[in-house]
């Protein structure tokens, strides 16, 4: 078997307790996040505790987008965590979408406050509020913020990183003196997301429009990239929205023109929030469990000193000079140390934890001068040199990332039907797919789609977007009115 | 004048527009904060918005420790805001400590809990909750974890950054197999916030011990730095707690030990908070702004471009080509290529946002390969070849460093006076000063002190603390009782 899922997993999961993707892919995911020590259930409803590896890969998420957003010239701040309860009300599509998930703190001390608070559901509301205090002049503009830190919305049923009453993200904001410029910045942003899942979490996604139904409460646009996860499960991993002037409208958010007139801002907001962890575990995972991608990888290679009672310490410091060789290359190395525990317990330990690469070291190897290296993606552990193992690590790391986006890609591309008929489309999707079809941008008609099979649209890809972007016009999949967009929707089952 | 805040700073403050600090400090504090924009008021309650500089600088604050926490073995991980009202109440010091100040989240959605939750005012209770499920052999020990996040503690006279309702941290939080272990972890957390303050932000500070009734609630004994402000006011700037078994009795932190006995794990908790950049304005401030650290500085070097409207633009080239040089050194470098404002006003404003370096690159500089060159520290100009200017930047900024952490030292030796009367005492507080005192150690006399003069003890400083470490024997300064401790105890009214 290969380990694109096609069988040999049963036995080694059960032997090492990961149910099989194929028998349960909901349970899968559930003990690979536990087992995985990425996160644990918490006593607080609705929360999960991001425990060290779950950690480690969220600040390695944190510091890729952070160094990206200050490059593009983009400024952190920190807004209060709570919000008073009256500016969520003054945006009314805004309210209308937050309200039955809302936080309220109604307590301080042992004061009773008159107005609430609420946690934060997200953040466009208060920092209106501050912008129209900063905001004076033309000059002022571009206001181009962003906050990472905590939100609140409830959720009923939980599922770590995918669905949780607090999760953690960055938040962008930005304003703008016009509209051009405002929709400049939600397409830099979408892009930006899209280069960091392809390049970097070896993610495929598709860049697209939201259709009117599935907008952000309170937006005239929005954006998302989409991912198919290996149950054939779309996951919105991330989202960039043109505002228009309606914040800065309820917010008076105005400034003068050049030609000294008053103008309201045009602003924008965009979000990639901890969810992304989900989409890394379910597009990447296999039967063993993880499959971290290399670049942004907790651990990249992990070193196993083989040794006997008798010489384990000594091994264990031959694997920290072979990790120093590897890190002076800028790679993230870990020796496992532990000698209470079997040289097969690591092994799986460390698959199902997807570190990419694995070294074996023994004492017999040591004086050959080879090592023994398994990659994550592979079943075959090959012989080498030792100064080639470490001169071809950062290669050996970048063909892991590109047979993760490939299999993804062909999983998405197999995976996405073109169908225009409905007897087809539920088949379809009952089957585990996206499709594309011809829809006609009624709310209605999606809403009864979406009634029938679960199946919402996903997205209107760009007319520059890799993957299913062909324009052309045909009748509504559903109620055979014309279809509107110039080209197929993606429909799909969504976390 | 020199800028150690001996008169000239008058004027120029009236004409910019900061109070100067011998007029009123208060004022002084609050106008560089908004002005250097640092932090403004928000409209919840006793919360502020920290602005892009303010954010810039916490970065670095949070980066530096953060690294330094890994490197010593720490791990991060991410707990909930939430905690359950139940867990706060059971540790009774602790819950006494807390109650007054809680946030209490009563409803979520349209749901009316029957258990409140409140936002975290610090998080040992749910981590000793979480522990308690993970913790099982002393193989699984020490747990070395810290998170960085929000804490909620009501206040009623906000001040940003020493006081308010939201504040930011880490807190550490170490599991330990024995007594010698854990306190040697708060030992060391100390003594790495020591090193952070002195080495990185120029800042003296006093290692000792906390006198019992200054204990963090539920801690056997706390540790702190402390450091002393302009006016002569003392800042707790980091504190690091040995919980013996107090936590961990309260949420069944229990393990088998190597001779399959159950134990109860020793505890440690430590953190640094955003009252950290109030000591940083308020040690190394003058009547001009702000004065920044240089090795924490957001920007290091600021260049101003000094051209015509003719030749502006290309001036504004020139800086860059000449920030690109010092970035090439890993300086943190900005040009200010604002065209509205007059160079008198720039200049002003990077001294008020205590820019360490400004460089000012004319044409007429440019012909003759020359550059001006002004240090933060210092009213003169110079006038340097611009090869000797860049390479000699690093060490320029490593002498500012250390003239700011020679001058807090001269002062804090010099406002700390040995007294053995309590009108000496009195006398000595009421002028702005830190007494060392012979103490008997008992609560009710330290209250006492504290009723009369609003000074309370600060530390006992450690026997290999920098300062005041000297050991001695006398008589209560107040009751004349025998002394405790071994040696004076630090008196000083905080923040």
């Amino acid at each position: 078997m290969t380990k694109d899922g096609s069988g040999k997993g049963d036995k080694k999961a059960q032997q090492y307790g990961v149910t099989p993707q194929s028998t349960d892919f909901n349970d899968w995911y559930n003990e690979v996040v536990k087992k995985a020590d990425l996160a644990d259930n918490s006593p607080v409803a609705g929360a999960m505790v991001v425990r060290p590896y779950g950690s480690a890969l969220w600040e390695n998420i944190v510091r890729w987008l952070d160094d990206r957003f200050k490059a593009t010239g983009h400024e952190s701040l920190v807004f209060p965590t709570l919000i008073p309860m009256g500016f969520i009300t003054k945006e009314a599509d805004h309210v209308e979408g937050f309200a039955p998930e809302l936080f309220t703190v109604s307590k301080i001390g042992t004061e009773v406050l008159s107005e609430p608070y609420v946690m934060r559901p997200t953040s466009e509301t208060i920092i209106g509020h501050m912008w129209s205090g900063w905001l004076n002049s033309y000059r002022d503009l571009p206001f181009l913020h962003y906050q990472w830190g905590s939100v609140f919305r409830a959720e009923l049923r939980t599922k770590a990183f995918l669905r949780t009453s607090e999760f953690f993200w960055h938040e962008g904001h930005t304003a703008h003196a016009d509209e051009p410029e405002a929709r400049a910045e939600v397409r830099q942003m979408l892009d930006i997301y899209h280069e960091f899942c392809r390049d970097v979490l070896a993610l495929p996604v598709v860049r697209g429009e939201k259709t009117a139904s599935e907008r952000f409460a309170g937006a005239v646009a929005t954006y998302s990239i989409e991912g198919m996860m290996r149950d054939g499960k779309a996951l919105q991993s991330g989202t960039s929205h043109y505002l228009g002037q309606n914040f800065s409208k309820a917010f008076d958010v105005k400034f003068q023109t050049r030609e000294q007139k008053e103008e309201y801002a045009h602003t924008t907001s965009w979000a990639i929030s901890s969810r992304i962890i989900g989409a890394i575990i379910m597009t990447h995972g296999d039967d063993f469990g993880l499959i971290m991608p290399p670049r942004i990888a907790p651990i990249q290679v992990v070193v196993i000193p083989v040794g006997r009672k008798d010489n384990f310490d000594a091994m264990v410091q031959e694997g920290e000079t072979l990790a120093a060789e590897l890190r002076a290359q800028g790679l993230r190395v870990k020796v496992d140390r532990r000698d209470g525990v079997t040289n097969g317990f690591k092994y799986n330990d460390w698959e199902l934890k997807g570190v990419p690469v694995r070294i074996e070291l023994g004492p017999r190897d040591l004086e050959q001068g080879v090592v023994v290296v398994k990659s994550r993606n592979s079943d075959e552990k090959e012989t080498l040199q030792r100064a080639d193992a470490v001169s071809g690590m950062a290669a050996r790391l970048d063909g892991i990332h590109d047979w993760l986006l490939e299999r993804a890609t062909t999983f998405l591309r197999e995976h996405t039907l073109n169908v225009d008929s409905y007897d087809a489309f539920q088949t379809a999707i009952e089957a585990g797919n996206w499709v594309r079809a011809y829809h006609c941008g009624d709310a209605a008609c999606e809403k009864s789609i979406k009634d029938d099979t679960k199946a919402t649209t996903r997205n209107v890809p760009l007319d520059d977007a890799e993957f299913f972007s062909e324009r052309g016009e045909g009748t509504c999949v559903k109620c055979g009115q014309p279809s509107a967009y110039g080209k197929r929707v993606i429909f799909g089952r969504q976390y």
